[in-house]
C-alpha cells in the first residue's frame, strides 16, 4: 500500500487532539448547559425533542450521500465512499466542537460586526442566549440542541462536496479540506447567511447600501451551494474520469453499478429533508414547521415530475437517475423559501427546480465531469431556491424570520429588494467559499496531489486506497467491462495486489 | 426507446399543473393553519411533533416497500422500482393536495352526507376543524400535520397495489392509475371507512340498517386492503411472469435476487409500523399511543414466528421471504384493531396473521402469479385484521374511537354486531374499490396497454422503459441464467439497445 | 431440506403461546396503564414520546446489526442473516412480554432483595410506579414506553451475540438461545446493572461491603457487555469457520462480500446510538438528552478516527472495516458514560475505544474466528467504557442517576472507589452471563449440535439451511472463488441441492 502523505494526516489530526487534552483547564473548559440549569420550562424540552428528532434524521442524510454516490459510482470504487463519509463526518463533528460552531453561531466576535462568531468554543461559554441565533433564536430549545442540530447541517454541506470528485481523488484530500471547510469556510459563509452575519442582519456598509436581510430559512445558500461551489472548486483542479471524454471531446456515460442503492439514498434525502426544513424552525410552538413539512414534500414531489418530463424531452426515456436528482434539486430549492413561502408555491419552485435537473446536467455534463450531478441538484437548484425567495415570499411568512419589515417577494410586493438581496448574497457566498476552496485545493493539489495515478484510478479505489475491494467476491476488472459482459471472465488481475485468498490478516 | 403514450402522460400531468398555476387567485388559494392563528396551546405543538414524526416514519416506508420489491425482483427489473416509487409517490403527493384530502378528510359534502369530504381543497379553508375528523378529531394536532401523516397514507395504500405487477407491467400503467387512485378511489374509500363516513359513522339507510360503526383504527381495511384490492384488479387483467406457470400449469418458483434488500424493505416497513399505527392516534396526551407501540410491535413478533412453523410444516424449510411476510400481514392485521384491544390479543391476531401468509401464499400462487405475496400480506391479513375487532375489541378501549357506545367484540359482549359491521364494512369498501379499480385498469388496458411486450419483459424493464440497467456492471442475460450460472459469459445481448459502453450523453 | 430439532423449536414456542392463550383469566392478564388513568400530565406525553421515537431508532439498530452482518459475510451466507435478525427479535418480543421486562425492571421480587424483578408479568399490575426503575425512574414517562424501549435494548444484546458466529452456526442454536437470554440471562444482568439491582443500588452483603453504585447510564456492561458475552461463550464452543486458520495455524482474512452494505448498518447503528444514549433520560424537561446527544456523536467521530490511525500505523492500509468499528467500538464506550461526563471527556473515551478497535481485532483474530470483530467493539470497548466512568465522571452530573452522593470519576476525586465498582461490576455480569451462556450453549451443543455440517458449511447457510440464495441470480460457487475471479464460470455446483430454476413451488 502506499505510504503517504495523505495517510500521514490522520496521525496527525489525532496527536493535535491528544495535545489539547493535555492542556490543562481542558476538562473545565465546557459547561453543560441545560442540566445546570435546573427543570427547564416544559417548552424547551418539547422544542428540543423536535430539534435533537429533526436533527437525527439530517444526520442519517449521511447513509443518502453515501448511496447516492455508492449507486453513481462503479463497483471498484463503491467500498471507499464508506470509508468517506465516516472520515468526513467525524472530522467535521471534531472541528465543530473546537470551533465551527462558535465562528457559525456565536455571538458576534466583538468590534467584528457581522463577519463571524466569537462565543461558544468548545460549547463553553456560550454567551447571551438571547443574542446568539439572533434569527433563528425564536425558539427556546437548549444550545446543546441547537449545536448538534447546526453540526449536521455542516456535515450535510461538507458530503455534497464530494459527489462530483468519486472515482479519481486521493482520500487524503478529503481529509485536509474536511478540517478547512468544517473550521472556517462553512462557519463563516453559514454565518454570514443564517447566522447573524451581515447577509442576513445587514449591518454597516451593508446596510448602507440599503439591502434587505437575505432570506434562506433552511440553507439552499448557506448548506447546498456553499457544499457545491466547493466541488465546483475541487473539480476544476481535478479533471474528469479516465474515459469520460473521447478522441472528440464528446462526453460518454460512465453508467453508475446500483441503482436500487441510488434509490435508497435518495429516499434517505427525502427522509431527512423533513429534519432540515422543519427543524430550522428550531420551535414547534407555533405550529409552523408543520406548514414546512408540507411545502417541502410537495416541492420534492413537483422536483421528481419536472425532471422526468425534461429528460423524457430530451432523451425520450424515463431516466431513474434523473427522477431522484429531480426529487433532490427541488429539495433543495424549497429549502431557502420553506419557511417564507405559501404552499402553492412549493409548484413552481419545484416543478422549475425539476427541469433545471435534466438541462443542468446535460449541459454540465458536455465539459465537467460531475459523476452524480451535484453541481446542478446543490448549485444551479441551490441558485434557484435562493432567488425564489425573491419571488415569492408571502409578506405575512417573510416577517416570521427576516430583520425589518419585510415587503415579500416580486410577486406579492411588486418590489425587487428581496430579490436584489437574494442575488448578491449567493453571489457573496459563492465567492467567498470558491476563493478559498480553490486556494486549498490548489494548495493540497501542488504539495500532496489531488488525483490518484492512473494505474489505481483502473484498480479502483477500495483496492488502491484501502486494500480491498468494496465487493470482493463479484469483482470484475473494468478492463473487461464490455457491453453486457457482467459475467465476463476475469482473464486480466486489475493491480498487482496480494491474492485476497491468501492474505494474510497482520499478526 | 419507445415512444408511447405512457411517457406522454407526464407531460400532460405536468402541463396540467402549469395552467392550474396560471389561474389568476391560485395564489391566494391556501391559507396556511397554524401560523396565522398565532401561538398555539402547547399541547398542539408536541401533538404535532409526534404527528409529524409518526408521518416520516411512514413516509420512509416507501423506502420499505421499494426493497421489498427490488429483493423480489429479478436484477433486470430492480432498477424501475426506484423511478415507480418517486413517480407514484409524488403524483400522489400532488394529487392529495389538490383533492384527496378534501375528498377523505374534509367536512361533508353539503347535503351528501357520510359519502364524500368538500371542503379543504388546496388545503384552503378547511372548514371547522370540529368537525373534520370527526372520530380522530380528539386530538389538537395542526391540520397541517394531518394532512401530511393522512397523504403518507394514501401513498402507502398506493405502494401496494403494485407488488403484484412486478416484472411485466408498463412504467405508463402507474401513471394513469396513480392519478385515479390518490385523487378518487382512496380517497373515497378512506372517507366511508376511518374520515367519517357511513361506514365509520351511520347515517342514513346505513343507520336504519341498524349498523354500528366500523372499526379500523388505522387501516386494515382503508390503506392495506383497498391497496390490495387495487393490485387484485391490476393482475386479473395483467396475467402471470413469462415463464411462472409450466405447461402442465403448475407454478414454479421464480426467485428474488436479493433477500438482503428484501430484509431491509422489512425492518423498514417494521419501523414505519410505529408511525402507522400508533401515529393514529393524532395525539400524546393520553398516552394511548405508547399502548399501541407495544401491541404493534408483540403482533408482528408473532407474525414472524406463526409464518415460519406453518411455513416449516408446508416445506420443511425455514423460508426467509415467509418469516418477513409474516411480519407485515401481522403488521397489516393488527392494524384495524391496534386502537381497540387488549395487549394479550396481539399475540392470537398475529399469530393468525403469521399462519394465513404461507397458506395465502402457496393457494393463491397455484392461479395468480403475486411475487410479492401482496395479495395475503395486505388482503388476506387486511381482511383478518379487519374482522378481528369484532373478535377482539376491549369495551373500555372500543370507546376511545368508536360512535355510539360500542360493546365490544364477540369475545367480551358476546355480541355479533360489532363483527357484523366489520364484514359488511371490509365487503363494501372491496367491492367499491375493485369496481372502479378494475374498470380503469380496464380501460387502460383498451387505450395503452397494461403488459411491455415479450422481448421487453425478457430483455427486463430496466433496459426497456429505462434505457438503462439497474446493475449494469453485473447484468447477466437472463437466457443466460441457469442453474448458479451466476458467472455464465454472457453471449448473447438479451434486446437491441445501444451499447453502454459506448453511448454518448444527450448534448 | 433437514428436519431436525432445530427446526422443530419453532413450533413448540408456537404451541406454548397457543396453550398460554387458552389459559382462563388470561384475556383480562393485562390492564393497559396509560389509557386507564385519564388524561395525563401534559409532561407523560411529551416524555413518553422522546422516549418511543428513541425506542424507534433503537429498534432500527436491528437492521443495522444485520447489513453489518451482511457485510462481513461471504455472500453464500447473506440471506440467512435476515431470517435470523427477524426470528431473534420476535422470540426476545414475546419472552419480554411474558416475562424479561418482569424479571429486569419489576419491583424487587419480595425478600429478594436487588436481585431479580418480580412485577409487571404480562404488562399486568406492574406495582407501584414510583418503585419500579428506582433510578430512572426521575421521569414520568408511560410505564408502556419504558417497556418498548427497554425491549428494544435486550433485542439490541441479543443481536450482539450472534455476529460472532456467522457462517457456521446452525439456526436452531438462535431459536433456542433466544428463548434463554431473552428471558432470564438479560432480564437479571439488566436488574443487576441498571434495573435497580444490588449493582446498581448497594443492599445488603453489598452494600456492607463498602461498594458505591456502579454507573452504566445505557449499558456499556449490561447491553453490550452481555451480549459480546454470551458470544465468547458461543465461540469457545463453536470453534472458527473452515479455512480461516491454515495449517500453519495463522489466521486468514476472509473478506466480506459488501462493503457498502456493511457501511449502511454503521450508518444505522450510528442513528441508533442517538436514541439508545439520549433516550435513557427517559425525559426530556431538564435539557439533560440534548447533552448526551452531543456527547455520543463526539465520542462516535473520535472513534472513527482512532480507529484508522491505529490500523493504519498497523496495516499501513485505511482499512473500512476499522473506520466502522471504530465508530461502534466508541459508541459501545461512550454508553455507560454517557450520562455523568462532560462534553470533553467523550474524546478520551472516543478516541482510546477507537484505538482498542484495530488492537483488539488483530490479537483476537490471531487465536478466535470473530467475523464482525463484536469481542472487540462490544466487549473490549465495553469493559472501557465501564472503567471510564470511574476516570471522568463528573461529581454534578454523577448525581443525576446514581445511588447516595457520589465523588464522581478518578479525575475529579482522587478516589477509586468509583473504578472499584464498575470493575467489579462488570466482572459481576460477565461472570454471570459467561457461566449462563456456556452452561446454554454446552447443552445445545450435546443435544442438537452448535455447528452445521462441512458440507453445509461450504454450500452456504442460505442455500442448507433455508433452501434458498441470498442472491441466486448471481451466485458463484465457493470453490471457484480464487483472486478477482468473481466472474468466473460456475462448473461446480456447490451442493447436491434442487435446481432453483426448476424447483416447483409447494402446492
Amino acid at each position: 500500500m502506499r505510504r503517504t502523505l495523505a495517510t500521514k494526516v490522520l496521525p496527525a489530526v489525532g496527536a493535535g487532539l491528544l495535545v489539547a487534552l493535555a492542556v490543562p483547564g481542558f476538562a473545565a473548559a465546557d459547561t453543560l448547559d441545560a442540566y445546570t440549569k435546573g427543570v427547564l420550562p416544559d417548552s424547551v424540552g418539547f422544542n428540543s425533542t423536535w430539534v435533537i428528532v429533526a436533527g437525527m434524521v439530517v444526520m442519517f442524510m449521511q447513509a443518502g450521500f453515501a448511496f447516492l454516490e455508492i449507486g453513481f459510482s462503479r463497483q471498484k470504487n463503491a467500498g471507499t465512499v464508506v470509508a468517506k463519509i465516516l472520515t468526513n463526518f467525524s472530522i467535521a463533528a471534531v472541528c465543530w466542537y473546537f470551533v465551527g460552531f462558535a465562528l457559525a453561531f456565536g455571538n458576534d466576535a466583538a468590534g467584528i460586526h457581522g463577519l463571524i462568531g466569537g462565543t461558544g468554543f468548545l460549547l463553553h461559554a456560550f454567551g447571551d442566549p438571547a443574542q446568539a441565533f439572533p434569527i433563528m433564536g425564536l425558539s427556546d430549545a437548549t444550545v446543546e440542541s441547537k449545536f448538534f442540530f447546526q453540526f449536521v447541517f455542516c456535515a450535510v454541506s461538507l458530503a455534497i462536496v464530494w459527489g462530483t470528485t468519486l472515482e479519481r481523488i486521493k482520500f487524503g484530500v478529503y481529509v485536509i479540506y474536511a478540517v478547512v471547510f468544517a473550521s472556517i469556510i462553512y462557519p463563516i459563509g453559514a454565518h454570514w447567511v443564517f447566522g447573524g452575519g451581515f447577509l442576513q442582519v445587514p449591518v454597516g456598509l451593508w446596510k448602507d447600501l440599503g439591502f434587505v436581510g437575505m432570506q434562506d430559512f433552511a440553507g439552499s445558500t448557506a448548506v447546498h451551494l456553499i457544499g457545491a461551489t466547493g466541488a465546483f472548486a475541487a473539480l476544476l483542479l481535478l479533471g474528469p474520469r479516465k474515459g469520460k471524454y473521447g478522441a472528440d471531446g464528446k462526453p460518454r456515460a460512465i453508467p453508475g453499478h446500483n441503482m436500487p442503492l441510488f434509490g435508497l439514498g435518495v429516499l434517505i434525502l427525502w427522509l431527512g429533508w423533513f429534519g432540515f426544513n422543519p427543524g430550522s424552525t428550531l420551535n414547534v410552538q407555533d405550529g409552523r414547521f408543520t406548514e414546512i413539512v408540507v411545502v417541502t414534500n410537495l416541492a420534492a414531489a413537483c422536483g421528481v415530475l419536472g425532471a422526468l418530463m425534461m429528460s423524457y424531452l430530451k432523451t425520450k426515456t424515463l431516466d431513474i437517475g434523473m427522477a431522484g436528482n429531480g426529487a433532490i434539486g427541488a429539495l433543495v430549492a424549497i429549502t431557502a423559501p420553506s419557511g417564507y413561502v405559501e404552499l402553492w408555491a412549493a409548484i413552481p419552485i419545484g416543478l422549475i427546480a425539476g427541469i433545471i435537473v435534466p438541462l443542468g446536467i446535460y449541459a454540465i455534463d458536455r465539459r465537467l465531469d460531475d459523476p452524480v450531478g451535484a453541481l446542478t441538484a446543490h448549485g444551479l437548484c441551490g441558485i434557484w431556491g435562493t432567488l425564489s425567495c425573491g419571488l415569492f415570499s408571502s409578506p405575512r411568512l417573510a416577517s416570521y424570520n427576516t430583520v425589518g419589515d419585510p415587503a415579500g417577494g416580486l410577486l406579492y410586493s411588486g418590489s425587487l429588494s428581496q430579490l436584489a438581496a437574494q442575488a448578491v448574497g449567493f453571489a457573496v457566498a459563492f465567492a467567498f467559499v470558491f476563493a478559498m476552496s480553490f486556494a486549498t485545493f490548489y494548495a493540497i493539489k501542488k504539495v500532496y496531489g489531488l488525483r490518484v495515478t492512473e494505474e489505481e484510478e483502473d484498480a479502483g479505489l477500495d483496492i488502491s486506497e484501502h486494500g480491498m475491494y468494496g465487493y470482493p467476491e463479484q469483482f470484475i476488472p473494468p478492463a473487461e467491462l464490455i457491453g453486457y459482459g457482467g459475467g465476463a471472465v476475469a482473464t486480466v488481475p486489475p493491480a498487482p495486489v496480494p491474492s485476497l485468498a491468501t492474505k494474510e490478516s497482520p499478526a
